[in-house]
């Protein structure tokens, strides 16, 4: 058959002679021919990269594969390969010839048992001798579910690897995992057959022309946006796909999934990280491109339950009942709309913030890419007498606008105000027209706008970057799970978190509108109680236990609640000592639960005093305080690199003196316990933090310690049973003098210790924890659910 | 002729009987009583005055005062009494009868000599006595040029003081001098003469109507601003003052002022403070409101020559020449429009730009205090459907609009999507109409709009608050001055500086537009050329004499730019550093030169790679740190507590060892220099910065020192003649090991050294400063005009 091929060939004049051949023979192999993709896309992207390639000096065959006998399984692709359309820029000729050679090339092949496989290799491997052709390469385009990768892989890697000198290279769809560790499972199959460099996983939307165009735009505008693409200049960024479509026939998948596991993680995550990442100094280096994107993945700071918000069509509860069959009872969390607010804690971004969004239901398809830039300018003219065009007050913005919505094109937008931009002009054509247009609250006439020459769809140019090993436009491993590391601490926080009901389309109204306040996110409107569903019965919201333990006031919630709850509680002791003394000495624990609170507070507490703030060690571990094992280096990574503290008010403890650490005869305890009496009245502190470990310790007090239990010195040296052993740390005395002091206590881990201490009276040397009780300060408990229930 | 009126008064029945007049008798003397002022406002203020307080309990007379003799004088101010108006919202018959009644009770005094004051007090005393009348007070209006007003004041001081128990309030009109230096002298003499409570210093803005709400309204509207009135919601603030009319006829004084002085230092300064200020307790205590207005006052941050924009409009030089016959050649830089961008360095504002601006020849009248705040908010329906009045997404900005311009009223604004502000239905009604107006970018109809239910002049309004003693509507002393010495440093920066020149009007365009720029104001547009006149020679800018100075490059400037160059060529270092090696290692030394420095790096270089920074100290005094003495508290104040250095990468010197200070056996100097070469590769720091002394010391080497000029030793303990005497600094050893050495010289105290240096050789023992002279790598000069040249 390829043996008429090329002889048709030979007469069409402008196709490549069998010398011009010498690039090699690819096959192409598509698993899931006659599935839904592959009609709608697959074989449409495979008929395009022929169109394109034929005369690349490269033969192709291409073999449709399914499950299906021989064959119906034949008649079905050949339906589907009849209907293939030629593209309007393509001359009818040419396309008519092309396409009856494309048919000639295509055949079915039933890929269902080992036997299968190795018959389609045997096929491959004697069509090509008998065409006297070398083999440049295999793709396995695999477009069927999940679940079957792992055996399809095994087969391909047992039987239909090409021989060496030729690659291989799979080509995968999402879902790639449900979250990190699903994620992971996976890979670690399919990197059991296929080496990193041979797998394809594809994100569709890094084929759309207007997002696989943004590093190319920063690229070849670097002169404009060198000085404005940062934090001093950016506002803001938008990342948004809206659908007006429904999860209707498809909730068996959705209701697994979900919003953000089926468009934020992975399309709107990877538009960002192209707005995000720095520059390589070369983009066609793929390798150059990959480790910048990661190092951007990885700079992302971590979300938080209150980082999102979400959302779910009314209808949604019905679609999934009906579909899969549950009952009334059933109840669904599942988001259909999500909006998350991103931070970057790059130098080049931190304080900016990047809004994903997407939802089903709602009253427009569009997406969009939209960097808003900070309006600098005053003008000094009255508005009615500007210039309309090119005015500085007007707003700045770059847009990448993905397609449908109003322009119902892929297009890029650059302000006229900002500057014009470099385009390729092969690809990208400037359009005029349509200037009253509205988009992002200005006339279409306030823009420089481009559409490509060709409109492509995703799939067109994904199968090309496949072809041409551009591996840049897919999905690595190391990405893929950098991206799930990401996104799953919010996916696990908010499983519990019942979603705004939202009735759907433009009923929808400013119901999904949200705002962001101090770093976190939440609806601009109160949900209108007419929407809840009347007989519905959502999960029922966290609540708090406020109570006693051991004779103390007891804060108890969810760990994430805690820890936000004691952040304010910290910030008003705070106020309260900065309001009656002028400053507010704040003494912190270490070990791994203040890390929460530290990143709370640095993160949504912009008013915190900290310039009256003095910060204390309760406890540290004698190691260099530079030592990641340092309390004080954990302090300063989590909180004091982000605030502002000055310098003299900021006490490490003094446990590396004489380039020595914790000798006794240096005096580092004295040294300590004279700079508080120096500066704190009556060695009293404001507000003293505690943690408490499983044996009963606080602050660095353990068990049975012959110092710090009893007596009056404020600082003493101890041993810890755990290393590093030596610690310095504030003693019952001195924490007992406190105004305030809380305790926090969080996770299952502390469950045992919790009930036991709950019970023993006043017993400091079995159990340190219990001799805190300040002598005419106040105690509180903060113990999450965990800690407290088990 | 007071006897008659309190007849007439009592057959008018409204007006109180002779027993309510117990408040007693107050006394108005009006100086300069038949000038412009008088006679376009102050006589009706005062008419004003008298219908709002003939039922007050109080009695008035009113003495019109001027140098013209009696009869002519006596003929021309009641002329102008004769055509006072009776407003709008008072019943004519009424008003009428009471102007009939305030003609009868003015009458025209010549206050010429010592001998005149003495028979008006004569007369004062006279009538209250034949009326049987107890004094209140006695208001001296003072609409009189300020030369004259020493003289008037020993006069009111030595002859017309009211008897003890009534009060003299003696009213000042501005200018209230020219700079810092003049108002302190103006204010000095009046302080011989009068108490602090006696005088009251009108600033017509504080009687406008929407500028005198301004404090109400935030007192008023608490619970919604508090929780946006701050840095965190604010993104910028508008104070504006625009002018259609130019100096024509006014350049005498013009010439000398300027808009500056005319608009900005004192009503857009009244305004910004009525923003900017700590809300008092309670707003009718004056003093509570003056001390909060002093101390925000006292929190801005000070002006720079980039602070401002300025312009001229192209006709005013040819006014000039005319009215004042200067000559062709004459030049003058006098600003008649103005950009300026203001900080306040306090808790709340820190950050926000508030741009102040004004000017002549513009296109419109019109003046406004806008509050602009951040839009925090993602609207998901797309902006077509979303409803109209209320959207989230739209501006959100308060508008305190001062009058003229496209509303041609008072008016407080506040975006809907804000909150419905309280306004006292008695002096504010809400607005509805004209929903197509467009004001600041949005429809009328996007706001709560309030007008005055009166509308007052401002000198009506300020009448008033002088009879009621309401001092915090005037300027104090300590107000003024403070006012003065904000803005003095900006006025003598930009005394030598050409402005832009702008056609006026309509035309002027987007020429005035500006924008800012880290920190600093910039016009938007280049200037155009064939605007510049051509016949007309600026002063000739600022150059740069790049040259070499003891065999090492030499950048000189005026100080301010100097610094500029070494703020961005330190920058410039530090990039290079950190791309080198992924550190910086930079050496500061104390002294009062690098201040600048320190304030331009923390000012203005928001992209300095601080945290890969490490930061030294070249020289210290042997004080504690914590001491305003000491070097690193200067470093401190001025750098580190307003950028973010790690914690570990500040290195102050150890001068404060086991309790004590600089002692040889604690070992200080080698603790630092192992340090340095702990951290420091090769102990070679990337960047020094030294300073010159008049004696040629450099860091703390002196002359004859006994260490650190020789030797190897990298860190030493030294004397110096002057207080404290003990420090520690780098030896020249150390220094001379670094790859750059930056040298600051700045002012005409360092011009004899300089020359003396710039001739001698290598002696380090008799100049420190000749023996810097880095082994391997770069030493350059910065030198500024007046240590150079005299």
């Amino acid at each position: 058959m390829l043996r008429r091929v090329l002889c048709t060939m030979f007469f069409m004049g402008a196709l490549p002679s069998p010398a011009e051949m010498s690039q090699g023979h690819i096959s192409v192999v598509l698993l899931g021919a006659t599935g839904d993709l592959a009609k709608k896309y697959l074989w449409q992207g495979l008929f395009q990269l022929y169109m394109d390639q034929v005369s690349s000096g490269h033969s192709f065959t291409f073999h449709g594969a399914a499950l299906t006998a021989l064959e119906p399984g034949q008649k079905m692709m050949f339906d589907v390969l009849k209907k293939l359309a030629c593209p309007p820029d393509e001359a009818p000729d040419r396309c008519a010839v092309l396409k009856d050679q494309f048919l000639k090339l295509s055949q079915y092949h039933q890929l269902k048992t080992a036997e299968n496989y190795t018959v389609l290799n045997r096929e491959i491997e004697v069509l090509l001798r008998q065409e006297g052709l070398k083999e440049a390469g295999r793709i396995f385009y695999f477009s069927v579910p999940p679940f079957a990768y792992t055996e399809i892989a095994r087969h391909i890697n047992s039987s239909c690897r090409p021989p060496p000198g030729a690659w291989l290279r799979v080509v995968l769809e999402k879902p790639f995992g449900h979250d990190l560790e699903s994620a992971q499972q996976l890979a670690a199959e399919l990197t059991s057959f296929f080496r990193e460099e041979e797998m394809y996983r594809v994100d569709h939307y890094l084929g759309k022309q207007a997002v696989a165009h943004i590093l190319p735009f920063r690229d070849q505008n670097q002169e404009f946006l060198d000085p404005i693409w940062n934090r001093h200049h950016v506002e803001r960024v938008e990342i948004v796909l809206k659908e007006v479509v429904d999860a209707k026939g498809r909730t068996s998948f959705y209701e697994q999934y979900g919003v953000i596991r089926d468009v934020l993680q992975n399309h709107l995550t990877e538009a960002l990280m192209f707005l995000t990442m720095e520059l390589p100094a070369n983009l066609s280096r793929t390798e150059e491109v990959l480790q910048c994107k990661l190092q951007a993945l990885r700079s992302l700071r971590g979300l938080e339950k209150h980082s999102a918000v979400l959302g779910q069509y009314q209808a949604y509860a019905s679609h999934v009942q009906e579909e899969l069959k549950k009952g009334q009872d059933y109840v669904s969390t599942t988001p259909t709309f999500a909006g998350v607010l991103v931070q970057s804690d790059s130098l080049r971004w931190e304080g900016v913030p990047f809004l994903l969004t997407s939802g089903k239901a709602l009253d427009e398809r569009v997406g969009y890419v939209r960097v808003l830039f900070k309006n600098r300018a005053y003008c000094t003219q009255s508005e009615t007498l500007r210039d309309a065009g090119h005015s500085q007050c007007k707003a700045k913005q770059i847009i990448f606008y993905i397609g449908h919505g109003a322009l119902n094109t892929p297009a890029v937008l650059v302000s006229r105000n900002l500057f014009r931009p470099v385009m390729p002009k092969s690809s990208w054509r400037e359009v005029v027209g349509q200037p009253e247009l509205h988009v992002f609250g200005q006339p279409l006439s306030d823009y420089y706008v481009y559409s490509p020459v060709k409109e492509r769809d995703a799939y067109s140019v994904l199968i090309s970057n496949i072809y041409h090993g551009r591996k840049d436009f897919f999905i690595t491993t190391e990405n893929l799970l950098a991206s799930w590391a990401f996104w799953t601490p919010l996916l696990n926080s908010i499983s519990r978190q019942p979603p705004r009901l939202y009735p759907g389309g433009v009923e929808n109204q400013n119901l999904l509108d949200f705002e962001m306040v101090s770093g976190e996110l939440a609806f601009t409107a109160a949900e209108p109680v007419e929407l809840l569903h009347p007989d519905r019965s959502m999960p029922s919201d966290f609540k708090t236990i406020q109570s006693k333990f051991r004779q103390s006031p007891l804060v108890s919630m969810w760990s994430e609640d805690l820890i936000s709850q004691l952040a304010s509680d910290v910030e008003k002791a705070a106020n309260r000592a900065v309001a009656g003394s002028g400053q507010f000495h704040l003494a912190l624990s270490g070990g791994s639960s203040p890390v929460a609170l530290f990143q709370r507070l640095a993160r949504h507490h912009y008013a915190f005093p900290w310039r009256h703030t003095h910060i204390w060690l309760v406890d540290e571990r004698c190691v260099p305080l530079t030592d990641p094992e340092s309390n004080f280096f954990s302090l300063h990574s989590h909180l004091l690199q982000s605030i502002r503290v000055p310098y003299f008010n900021v006490h490490p403890m003094p446990v590396h003196l004489n380039q020595r650490l914790c000798v006794e005869e240096d005096g580092g305890t004295e040294l300590y316990a004279k700079e508080i009496a120096a500066l704190v009245a009556n060695s009293s502190f404001d507000l003293v933090l505690l943690g408490l470990g499983t044996d009963g310790h606080t602050a660095s007090l353990f068990p049975d310690s012959e110092d710090g239990l009893e007596g009056t010195r404020a600082v003493v040296l101890t041993e810890s049973p755990i290393k590093p052993h030596q610690r310095m740390s504030f003693s019952l005395s001195l924490i007992n003098k406190a105004r305030q002091v809380f305790v926090l206590v969080v996770g299952k881990g502390k469950h045992d210790i919790t009930t036991q201490i709950s019970r023993v009276g006043r017993q400091p040397r079995k159990w340190p924890i219990s001799g805190v009780s300040p002598s005419s300060g106040q105690l509180v408990w903060y113990v999450d659910y965990e800690a407290l229930l088990g």
